[in-house]
């Protein structure tokens, strides 16, 4: 008998989740969202089956579930931690890429209780970006430091900013603003959103600018590297201009007072960037990731080098971080259907990529769906003593 | 019996007015204006009687002005223009800078028919910037071209916008905005603000940017000069971030909707930039001010070239920016308290530089205040006929 995967939130991401669990035969999809429009897009795919359910209601969500194999969460973050609590609680296995912004180890507890594998922030980034630092870690004998360095651009680079938002401009300037933590001598230091600008060249893209976000996430608990950061890249200048904007008070949240009303600057921002960041039908966009890793191995030093690159596929005309934020989700998912992976708990992809046969399998049916992987292992010499 | 000069409006400019021509002991001035705050700034000083009068409301103001010998108007723009008509029509002899967005031309019949004499746009830039302009057009036997660079800037540079404004944010991004009329082929060309940008170096302040904004008023009418150009400087870099607000829409008027309250960009954007652009107390500026002209003299190839600067007054406290735009007033005042210049009509600056010793007067005066003022006629060769 098929297994039952029902996919929650059928956005950009959800759709791709939705699709690519339905191209195995032995599934069928429910594919779940609020809004008829978003399901649409999905009508007469094979063995997926679009549902109109208001999933802020428990107790429909909980219904919408019941029959589950695996529930894949690709709803926008605010529903996120609600929601995951909900399907924990009702005993069925998930993946979820909902970005939350609450720290979902909060509910590994009930995970275990409930017997849930639960597996989350499976995305590129949170999520592959995780599993290669957790496959070094796993790897290395001392691991000394981790970067990562994820973004999704534009091919076009049009003046100003040379930047289309595959979310809401006001989610991205969150990302603008949250200080970032990261991790130097084996403490937490938080710097701000945007500091300590990188020039890198990645092949084929040119030299991109990475800064400081909070993108670390689980892995100030889920790993012990005493140097952690992660950078968000974008086309050179772009990140200047985002720092000019918030000195001026541009992404302020605390209202200013026009006329007697009271108004949000970062509202009237967002509002004013939207038309500017969204993309238009027929531009290409790319995602590239690079996570470096150096540590000792064998009494030698090492560097190992993950290095990803996705585009458009001009043939669906899915975007690469539609691609590659659903990819590993609906690949976790089907592990998880098939009892692949049935252990109890809540699980970044870091703590997944220990096992050597998972890491291998992800990375291989991510390569099956033309997602770029390079991985660099390199000797440094011989390591000095820590 | 000491003449009577009568301020109207005590800013920062008018202040600087009114204390320059008290320093006359063949004067008495009344200082004029709404806000008692500005007024106590001019207390104590000899020959200066500070008055509390609502200029708004024309009864009072042609009171103020009845016994007047001369009005220096030195209100807020939008004030400038009825109030200009009003002291004509009370037929006082004036001189204004209060930088009017109407045609002040549109006065000149009325001034001839009273019998007065109105010098206006008589600051630095509209002001000296007309004045050069108007010296080399009445000396050479042709004018081919005319170009007037002009900025007030602070010492010091502060990212990121290296500005502060000596007036509104509000009225300093209308200059970023407004479209800029020049002249090329003798004919009007309308180009945006903030186009066309320039590197041009100024001797002991280094490289400024200059690009288009709408400063050739009166000239695009008083003057046959078939290239004419105006261009605000600002420290490399200024623009583009303007350039990139304005793309936006941070500067724009059309009201945007943010939960049922209607908000007008600019006054979100200039309310913002109000702290960021304020001169704080012991913060010293300066104003350059360059103006180039070209043409034909004796069968030669002539170059004028025209520099000013000015700093800071640390004694006084008195910004370049009041001092260059209050004393080319409060000269011209005194020239029209002692009708020295009394042809009915109204005069922007470059009129009254036909006359080579009015000229000489004004030049005088302000390198008497310490405004640096270097004139260079260059011959460059046989000129090419027209």
């Amino acid at each position: 008998m098929a297994a039952h995967a029902v996919v929650l939130g059928c956005g950009m991401v959800g759709a791709t989740i939705a699709r690519d669990v339905a191209t195995d035969p032995d599934f069928s999809v429910s594919a779940i969202d609020v809004d008829a429009a978003r399901l649409k897009t999905l009508d007469g795919i094979p063995r997926v089956q679009p549902q109109r359910v208001d999933l802020s209601d428990p107790s429909r969500l909980r219904e919408a579930i019941s029959r589950a194999d695996v529930v894949l969460g690709a709803l926008p973050s605010r529903f996120g931690f609600q929601t995951l609590k909900t399907v924990i609680e009702a005993g069925r296995p998930c993946a979820d890429i909902s970005f939350m912004p609450e720290d979902v180890m909060k509910l590994d507890a009930l995970a275990r209780e409930k017997n849930v594998t639960a597996i989350v922030d499976c995305g590129v980034s949170p999520g592959l970006s995780n599993f290669f630092v957790g496959r070094s870690y796993a790897e290395l004998e001392r691991t000394d430091r981790a970067a990562i360095y994820v973004g999704g651009l534009p091919r076009e680079r049009r003046w100003p900013f040379e930047y289309k938002a595959p979310f809401s401009p006001y989610d991205v300037l969150e990302e603008y603003t949250r200080p970032s933590r990261l991790v130097e001598n084996g403490r937490l230091v938080v710097r701000p959103a945007l500091s300590e600008p990188e020039l890198m060249d990645f092949p084929g893209v040119g030299t991109l600018e990475g800064f400081n976000t909070d993108g670390l996430r689980t892995l100030l608990a889920t790993v012990s590297i005493p140097f952690m950061k992660e950078k968000t890249l974008r086309y050179p200048g772009h990140a200047e201009l985002m720092r000019v904007f918030r000195e001026t008070g541009l992404f302020s949240e605390t209202p200013v007072e026009i006329r007697g009303a009271k108004v949000i600057p970062r509202e009237l921002t967002s509002r004013l960037l939207f038309p500017l960041w969204t993309g238009q039908d027929g531009e290409t966009e790319f995602t590239v990731l690079r996570v470096v890793v150096e540590g000792t191995d064998a009494g030698e030093s090492v560097r190992h080098e993950y290095d990803l690159f996705d585009e458009t596929d001009l043939a669906t005309g899915q975007s690469s971080m539609a691609r590659t934020t659903g990819f590993p989700c609906a690949v976790f998912g089907r592990m998880l259907a098939r009892r692949e992976f049935a252990d109890p708990g809540v699980f970044p992809p870091e703590l997944l990529a220990r096992d050597v046969l998972v890491f291998d399998h992800v990375i291989h049916a991510l390569r099956h769906r033309s997602v770029q992987i390079r991985v660099t292992r390199q000797t440094l010499g011989n390591a000095e003593p820590a």
